[in-house]
Formats: C-alpha cells, sequence, structure tokens
C-alpha cells in the first residue's frame, strides 16, 4: 500500500543483497522509519520487540531471516539453530511455524551451497503468495460489503469495527481485515471503519488507525470498551478482525479482546467475519483452548507509549508504582461466534467441516 | 477509608466553616490533592473534571455546592439557578438530579434565611446517608463473597472483577463495588481482585488500583480486552460493578464497557452483580435505551495521561493527529445478563418486580 505517493510492502530485500529492510512499526505513527535486518538475530530481536508483528509478516519475517542465517553458515547444524531461534520468538502466531516448516523442508533436500539462494527464493515467494492471498481475501470481503450495502439501500456508510491490526502493516500487503476495506472503498462503496485502540499496545489507534488515514478511508478511533455500545445503538453493520491462529475446529485465536466483540456482535445480530490465508490455520489443534496464549511484559499495561506536545516519544505510567498488572496477548473467540472466515479461497461458513472442505490440501497436512 | 494512616471521605465541609473539600482525582494515583471548593461553580467545575466523580459523589457534591450557593443567595432565583447549573454538569449519573431535588424541595419550604444552614445539613445527612448505604452493600455483599468461598472449598482465593472505579472515591466513603471487598478482606476471606484499567480515563489502573494498594488487598491490573479471556480460564469467580443509572426495568447504565463483560460473564456461568444505593435507581425509566450516554471530549481518547520517568504528569498523543475519535462515557447493561444488584436493604434480584419490591417507598416516588 501506499505512504504518501510510494508504494511499500511491509519487508523486501535490502538494497545490498544480502539485508532485509522492513517498516519499524514500534515508532508508528508518529515516526516512519525503515529499519534494516543484517542477521537472523536482527530478524528475531524485530518479531519480538514488535517491529514486525502480524501473523502473516511473523512468518514471511522468520523466512527472510532463514535467509540471512544461510549466508552466514547453511550446513545442517546452522538449519537446525535458525529454526529453532526464529520459532522462539513468539508462541502464538502459526505462520511463524508454517513458513519455517516450509523453508526447511525445501533447503534440507539440498547441498549447502544451494542453500542461501534457494532460501531467497523461498522468502519471496512466501511474500508474494501473501501478497496474493490477502489480495483474494479482500475480492471475497469486497462481494460481502457490497451485499450489506445493497440491504442497507443508501442509508449512509456501512459500519465496519475492527480490532487491533490486521492490516496490510500485519501482512506483506493488503492486510487481512483491511483489504476488503480497501477494496471497497476504492471501489467506490461508502465506508466507515471503527477502530478499537486495542489495549495494551494500541495497534489500532497506532497501525490501523495510520493506514486508513493514508489510504484516505474514514475512520473513528474508539476505546476497546465502546464497541459493545456502538452494536447496541445499531452504529456497527459488519466486524472484521484477523487471527493469529484458527484451529482445525474454527476456534480463532487473535488479539486480546477479539471474543468481546464476538459476544456482542452475536447479542446484537451484527455479522462477525474474521479474514485469514490458509496459512493461519493450525491443521494439527481442534480445539482454541489448547492454542498458547503469550503472556508478555506487564510494563506494557503499566505504561503507554506515544507523543509528548512536543512531538518526542514518551512513555508514561498510569498506574500506581506499587500494583501489578498482567498482560495475555491474545483471547480465543470459539467457533460458534463466527459468521464465516473470509479466505483467499473465498468466504467459508464457521467450524471444522467447511474450514476442510474448503482447504483439503492443507488440511490432509 | 485510610490514606495512610489518615482517615479520608471523599467531600467534607473546609475548616472555614464555609468551602468544601474534596479529594482532587484527577491527580490520583500520582499526587493526593486537596481541593477546596468556595462556589458553586468550583463544584459544577469539579464534577465537570472529574476532580469528583461517581454517582454518588456526584450527588453529595451538588448538595454541598448548593450549600454554597446559598452562602451568597438564598432567594428563590438563586434556588433555581443554583439547582440548573448543577444540573447541566453532566447527563448520566440520576443521583445528581435525586439530591438536588431533596435540597431543592425542603429549602423551598423554608424562608431564605434559613436556607444556607439547612442546605449544609441536607448535604451532611446526603454525604452521612450514602456511606451508611455503601457501608450495608458491603455487608450484604460480604456474604455473597463469604458463600463462593466456602462453594470454593478453600481453593485459592475468591477472584473479583471489576470495572471502573466503583469504589470509596467514587462515593463518599467504602465505595459500592468495592465495598464488600473491603469488607471481606477484613474478615480475612483471601480476595483477589482482577482490575479492568478502563479507558479512557483509566480510572481503574489509576483509581481502583491506587485504592485497593493502599488498603492491602491484593490486586492485579489488566487492560480491559482481558476480562472475558480470564473468565473461560476459569480466572473469575465474581463480577462486582457499580452504576451510574439503574432503570426501574432494571437496565444498568454503568462505565463504558460494562456491558462487554456482563456478556463474557454470562457466556461463562460466572455471576454478575451490582452493587448501587437506591439513589442510583431512576424510577422514572423503564428501559436503559432512554438513558441519555454522555458523549465526552475525544482527547482522553487520543491522548493518555500518566507520570513521565521523572514522576512529572505528561499527556502523550497515542493516535495520529488526523485521526478522529469517538468518546461514549456509558453502556447499558440490560437486567437480562445481570445477576442481582447488591443495595443496601440486601441482595435483590435482577429486573423490575425485585427492585420495586425492595424499595417500594422509592418506587412509588
Amino acid at each position: 500500500m501506499k505512504v504518501g505517493d510510494v508504494h511499500y510492502r511491509t519487508i523486501w530485500p535490502g538494497a545490498d543483497g544480502c539485508s532485509v529492510d522492513v517498516i519499524d512499526q514500534t515508532l508508528l505513527p508518529h515516526r516512519f522509519q525503515i529499519r534494516n535486518l543484517r542477521t537472523l538475530d536482527d530478524a528475531c530481536v524485530a518479531i519480538r520487540d514488535m517491529a514486525v508483528r502480524g501473523a502473516p509478516l511473523i512468518g514471511a519475517t522468520a523466512a527472510y531471516g532463514f535467509w540471512l542465517a544461510m549466508q552466514r553458515s547453511a550446513d545442517d547444524a546452522a538449519m537446525v539453530a535458525a529454526r529453532e531461534a526464529a520459532l522462539a520468538t513468539r508462541p502464538t502466531a502459526v505462520n511463524l511455524r508454517w513458513a519455517l516448516d516450509r523453508v526447511y523442508g525445501a533447503l534440507e533436500t539440498l547441498a549447502p551451497a544451494e542453500r542461501p539462494d534457494a532460501a531467497l527464493a523461498l522468502a519471496t515467494d512466501i511474500a508474494d503468495e501473501d501478497a496474493a492471498n490477502c489480495h483474494d481475501i479482500g475480492r471475497h470481503g469486497l462481494d460481502l460489503i457490497t451485499t450489506l450495502h445493497r440491504q442497507k439501500g443508501g442509508d449512509g456508510p456501512v459500519n465496519i469495527l475492527t480490532h487491533c491490526n490486521a492490516g496490510w502493516l500485519a501482512t506483506v500487503d493488503w492486510g487481512t481485515a483491511t483489504s476488503p476495506i480497501y477494496q471497497a472503498h476504492d471501489a467506490g462503496i461508502p465506508l466507515h471503519v471503527w477502530v478499537d485502540e486495542t489495549r495494551p499496545r494500541n495497534q489500532g489507534a497506532g497501525l490501523t488507525a495510520w493506514e486508513l488515514a493514508g489510504h484516505g478511508v474514514p475512520h473513528t478511533v474508539i476505546v476497546d470498551n465502546a464497541g459493545g455500545h456502538l452494536m447496541q445503538q445499531g452504529k456497527v453493520d459488519l466486524c472484521l478482525v484477523g487471527t493469529d491462529r484458527t484451529t482445525r475446529g474454527g476456534d480463532v485465536c487473535n488479539k486480546i479482546g477479539t471474543y468481546l466483540k464476538a459476544l456482542a456482535a452475536r447479542d446484537n445480530g451484527v455479522p462477525f467475519y474474521v479474514c485469514l490465508p490458509g496459512s493461519t490455520i493450525d491443521w494439527t489443534l481442534v480445539e482454541g483452548g489448547d492454542i498458547p496464549i503469550e503472556e508478555r511484559d506487564p510494563g506494557e499495561v503499566t505504561m503507554v507509549s506515544g507523543a509528548d506536545e512536543r512531538g518526542a516519544l514518551t512513555r508514561v505510567r498510569v498506574m500506581p508504582p506499587q500494583s501489578p498488572a498482567a498482560n495475555p496477548a491474545f483471547d480465543v473467540t470459539p467457533a460458534r461466534l463466527v459468521s464465516g472466515y473470509i479466505t483467499e479461497r473465498g468466504v467459508v461458513a464457521a467450524g471444522r467441516e467447511a474450514l476442510e472442505g474448503a482447504f483439503p490440501d492443507l488440511a490432509a497436512g
């Protein structure tokens, strides 16, 4: 998508031919800055610090990181070490394992000398496929939004609520939940997006709002507490969210708080769709309760980052120093609360049967 | 309750005999500072700025403010003007109107010369009654917590989730939702409180955590997104919240986000109780949808206040300057999601019939 007049992806090979560039998302929306990754360790730090985040982008970053590792040493021991290091960065997004398995599986059949170039080709494929899949998710979501717009009979914009950032910044391009939004906006359908700020890291207020503003999509940021009330008031026509891992059974693990919005959507008859590429489905798990939920630094809760009146990035403490905080990063929305999944292969009904039917190749694993 | 070793109420007549002192809650938890109110206008500013907040305390502040007005002029025109000015401060809490009606109704039968002293006596009564009512709410809530503790069979502490601040800072003393917590803690029942930070103003992180820390009650602050996940994990035994206005029909208006927690409680079989004095019931309304919902300054969403690393109070912007924000301050939890009301007259079942049965005198109005 565009930043100003320039088209960017979130990750691309550096100009020197041996490094990787990413957008440093910890500085957005206050500063747009590129971070150059020269080693696998740089890539792991970028994932862990959330300079890159979002399940699809984490997968692509791990693949490019594998390429960086192979440039230094491409023997079997280096392969194992690279895989372990990347896997240890974050536990919840399944795309990480998916991308690493794909790269590792392809490279292990090759001689070490062939591995660096092959790793770059694989990382490029993974990135290109992600962008293409996200574009296709948008195309299928566009049909859904077009139908909703028709049902409203021209009565104001289609109001879409989204949580966290499942935008182009969370993927290589287009985004998952935002791809239908961008494509509907480009198609001239009047839209308005309610953006959950998404505490504790404010990826909605900081990233989704920045993306939507950049693309000219009308939007309003709200606190995470507000969405239920807006649904009660009839001010939400559709919820679109992403996912870090969806089980074979259809349970959706996503940013903490997603479950609460799904409950409110159900209580108010608002359709609740999850946008995901097939790579985000974990075919080894049926129940969402089996997904490991990352417990992050309580400092993300106790301290809030932002720009002070002079524009300097500052952290402020919002609670008493003696009070502890807990910070579970994800929750699980059971399939029973999901209206459907918007995938690169079309809109799929919630639950195991339809998912297996739409992805028989992946489901057979 | 105690601040350090000194017992404080949230509001009391000033030492000069003609003003009112309040705790300035906009500075907590970072600074404990008393604000002196000399005029009704001072009182209105304190309510509007949320130096004092919480439905019961807003009512008491309006009553004391009426006393301040009567000291300057106590004729009928001054009475009308004082009532209008106080009523215009905030629209949602019904205790404001309740307190003003009570003071106004009593004073209009008196000669102007008698009104100042009578106003002080009435404000004192309202404050004393609120403290007594909150104590009684705690006594009835204690029974509920004792039963839960027994049901858990000594298996860890009773885990209570609360939203916003329905603590002693929201009332004259004891609090509504916190009163059972303080009394259970004092009775030796092991407790742990999950404190929703409660964006946008962070009254949970800033005020409830400060209160609980001051009283030595074990607690953990969480983002508003986390409560549903904790309930799914079986980590919440009871939800206790306050209310700014509850209708005759039993619908509960409270801080934005309360409805989402009530939905999660219902979905996970967690009891969800609302703690309220009878003065918070609006007998003129049946449906919660008829309650006016205050729309507050979007700046509360776009900017977060806290203490920087040197302890200075600072505001930081958490979103792009070009993105708009909306800030509805309350939502309505329908009676169907409420387990019951903990009142000064005991625990009352959810819905109209039981409320009218428990408060026949008020319901007859």
